[in-house]
């Protein structure tokens, strides 16, 4: 399969299902895997109904074949390596060879099917979150199926009853194959491609790891602690722009997998919630927001008119989920100090150095050496200095004069004159402070 | 009092208030007492105005006497002992034999008379959540009245105002006596019984414990390591299944008495939210949903139509609360490894070992030893196949031709031909992956 | 500047930005100070165009100067202390003398001018969170402008192009500064003072800190495991009541920028949110509720109408937030003991005390002694007796006959005969137990 990769530096020319080499036997549809982490370019329907393409942030959507009136799609559950950002990569866990795995696009009133082969060294099952199916399909290991064996491939069939944004993700072991990076979205469009169209329409799932320093697999068990807070499991740098074109009507779908709310928040804009895993939310019944509190096993889709040029952050509002490893457990150990166990860790631990207590602005001008593979907690580079950000932070890229699909980064935004915050040349400022 | 208990192996027989031997003289009213953990059956009332009484979820209603146009109620604040499933009982404090309490049910414009009898070793006060009422019969210990003495019976009086679900809990050494399991709900029906009418109507709070392996009292402090995700003080596979006729109207009322949401995810269905401990959700207002966010100090009740036949995973879609208790705190310790301690931490305890490294697959395929009175980490077997589930999980059960009020256990869906995820039995899959 | 200490205690005499002493130089605004904890009177407008004034609970609102059809206002960012309740004072980054810093409030239309002045020994910028403005005064440091360095002043210039509650903080070395508590509330009142208007109009933010018992500093790097749960840096009891008149329209602004949600529980009445930072919410999507899950980087305004008057618990649902510090990190050590670690622990810490296992009505008994500028776990004492509070908890105190502008606390509510719950003198209780 040819690579999607540089999508962003070659937009415009869209590739898709038409570069993929179908098994034209009656065999399994071919499996196209994806090896890196940029975005993809929107994939085009070539057959079957027509619709307008998401565009699957830092991930990419899964062509099918179409065979007597079925969408036939193929995901491949096995380990995979993820880049979370150019410095580090992980071992996860993930479909067709990344994590998250590939976008399945299709139509309300398509029919698919949907083969599953199980490359894990342990047994799994799919469950297709939000889809109203059949109780065989719903892909609950042991309740509503058997699991599936390692190395067995299994065949779901149902009907896309109901046009919106989904998710698909393990419900066998589903604790662990969570936290190990399986996930996927998924798009039911409308049968008329004219309701509810937007103008650009971007889809990503936030999920959570627990990566010590130094290391690559995470921890399964963690609950609370979690120190890569991933939107499609990147973390800032690494999280590609989400460029849209000035007046463009705007949707971002986005789903929740991790093990606490994502309030995702959108600087120099109002927006709405018009959908959920549930349906289309009447306009009657939304509320003008500037952050989306996301829950946990739903999903939300946020919509815009872009009409403010610029580079505006969208980010989680948890200012801790906006940073990468930080070692969050250091102070659990140090709460312990007023009990005396302090002195008695740096006996232990004599490099022990407690975070936290002279301010990170310190922290980072002793520029500690980083073990392997490991981010720096805060990093990024914007046209004004440091962004000092990590985790779940982009920017909405709001520019005039973009053609309809061009998603290639345009660059720092370029402030006319007086629109800057500016440095006072004036006189001192007269302060006067109450005794 | 005669035993509710095994109440789904014998549903059909409505017991209720008619079974109890009321005190008929001028003192107190009786103050029934529970020891079971099964569903009861639904309370039908037996005077005052007529309802369409809930199903409490691992719990029961409590019969009141009529005096004088009041319905009094009689509650007893004492410790309890309640089985979270079988094999593990804790050592909580609760309300007339159970935690949680019995639930209260009554109808808007109802007078009602609640004792409160203390059987604790301290004070308490009991808040009716969400009521409208006088400020003196609020019941926040030292704000609104005192609290009430070891040995002492209070009592409450106050019109129920509002149709709608409530709850009661301390507002006395509230953190203590929350974390120790006192709660109950409040359900006040409509004046008018064809008003908001439903088939099937459930309801339970969730609670959060922190017990140790191997031991039975809550530790009190926890304020986000719970390890016991509970609804109605019951984890799965202890919880009773929600026993829905093909065809009904349901709904579903849940509260959060925990420290942190919970978003409840049905499988199989949309739903929308109808009602809060404020009121009625105006149609104009809802959104269709598959996972509620549940807030803490908040109700909902959820209603969908029951058109799908199945068995369908109902729970709490963070991953950690389908699980039993499993040492989160452990990579808390073992989060300092970066600093060179967790060497240190292998020689104080040569049995540690560090949960998750190589998933929980392996774990389970272990089958370390348990301490006494604790539950497996993830446990339970369907039709096809072991759940792997804990904590905040069961399975709505619909199906055609059941009886109007029969709630016992059908057992397992059985899946017509071609419903059910099949194995694959075709030639290789074809899979090209990139270099 | 005069002093706006112990408005309470004085209220009714308005004082305002009448008793500023302008510069009226062409150099920068003056900046006033604010060195007290007390909720300061509300700011009636001197010039520019008329509005409704807000209360900032345990704040103050920050005078202007007209210049040239401008108004400006001068921000300090700067060290400051601040007592979080009597007998705890905090080592805090703050504006103008306190944290929060002040309220500003202008209205729809305003041209607003605001020179910020960083008197830190790093770096930051003010992002104007919710409001729409050009991307370069959006405060971002690196993105959208050069960061603040230490002594300088930099110049916002925006329009008010919306009516609502928006707030402002630092997006330079975020997590830290916020931590440190950086944080001020924003309201635009309508162009029409008649619209939505209310009585009484409340504002305050919800910050969390964690600072160890015996210290003053807090804690930088916690993400979970804060220990002060505050509503403008203050805690219970040095939250001041919210004082309504009885038959008052009452709205309560209130934003989130800790690092998870507040179930904000208002007692004794039902309430609906009516305006987030995105904008007015539609009567039609307004859901009636007794508790408001405030998102994290998020506002919500609710309103009510004051019709039962009393004394009405107004608190944050999360039973650890209503609780000043006690060590949660404790338990987390604790949770190793079934590996063996305990007895270590013991030896390590001869005075280690596992809290919790016999409830907190006996820690209070011990009456431990607490290290100096710590507060009590739990604390206060009402009219009949102890709360037993601490944290996120205030009283908002409804009377009839207050003057309109009359915020003076009126002491504990008197109870009329028998709207107080009270004690069970006739015979013992009749309890059928089953065996």
């Amino acid at each position: 399969m040819t690579s999607r990769r540089n999508f962003l530096l070659s937009a415009g020319a869209i590739v898709g299902a038409g570069l993929v080499n179908r098994v034209q036997a009656a065999g399994l549809p071919e499996a196209p895997l994806q090896s890196a982490a940029a975005t993809g370019a929107p994939l085009l329907p070539p057959d079957g109904r027509p619709y307008q393409p998401v565009v699957t942030l830092n991930g990419w959507s899964l062509p099918w074949r179409m065979k007597n009136g079925w969408k036939e799609f193929h995901l491949i559950a096995e380990p995979v390596q993820r880049e979370l950002a150019p410095g580090m990569v992980a071992n996860f866990w993930g479909y067709n060879g990344q994590s998250p795995g590939p976008t399945i696009e299709c139509v309300e009133g398509d029919r698919v099917r949907i083969f599953v082969t199980n490359k894990l060294k342990e047994k799994t099952a799919v469950h297709w979150h939000g889809i109203l199916l059949p109780n065989g399909m719903d892909g609950v290991g042991g309740l509503t199926q058997p699991h599936i064996p390692a190395g067995k491939t299994f065949v779901y069939e149902f009907v896309m009853k109901k046009a919106g944004l989904f998710m698909y993700h393990p419900h066998s072991d589903e604790m662990v194959q969570l936290a190990m990076g399986m996930h996927g979205a998924i798009v039911v469009h409308p049968k008329d491609p004219a309701s509810h169209r937007v103008d650009r329409d971007f889809i990503f799932l936030t999920t959570a790891y627990d990566i010590d320093p130094g290391t690559a697999t995470p921890r399964v068990n963690t609950m609370t602690d979690f120190n890569m807070w991933t939107w499609n499991s990147r973390v800032f740098p690494g999280i590609d722009p989400l460029v849209v074109r000035k007046g463009d009507r705007v949707r971002i779908r986005v789903g929740n997998l991790t093990m606490t709310n994502h309030p995702m928040h959108l600087h120099g804009y109002d927006f709405t919630v018009t959908q959920t895993d549930g349906g289309w939310v009447p306009r009657s019944a939304q509320w003008p927001e500037t952050t989306v509190d996301l829950p946990i096993g739903a999903l939300r889709a946020i919509e815009f008119d872009a009409d403010a040029e610029g580079d505006w952050a969208f980010h989680c509002h948890k200012s801790h989920h906006t940073m990468n490893a930080m070692g969050h457990a250091v102070p659990t150990m140090v709460g312990v100090s007023q009990e005396g166990l302090a002195d008695k860790i740096t006996k232990l631990i004599p490099d022990y150095m407690p975070m936290g207590e002279h301010g990170m602005g310190e922290m980072g001008e002793m520029e500690m050496p980083l073990p392997d593979n490991t981010l720096p907690m805060m990093t990024g580079t914007g046209p004004f200095g440091p962004l000092e950000m990590g985790g779940m932070f982009s920017v909405v890229k709001v520019r005039a004069g973009l053609a309809r699909n061009d998603y290639r980064d345009p660059g720092w935004y370029t402030h006319p004159e007086g629109t800057v915050a500016h440095e006072w040349a004036g006189e001192l400022p007269d302060i006067h402070r109450k005794s």
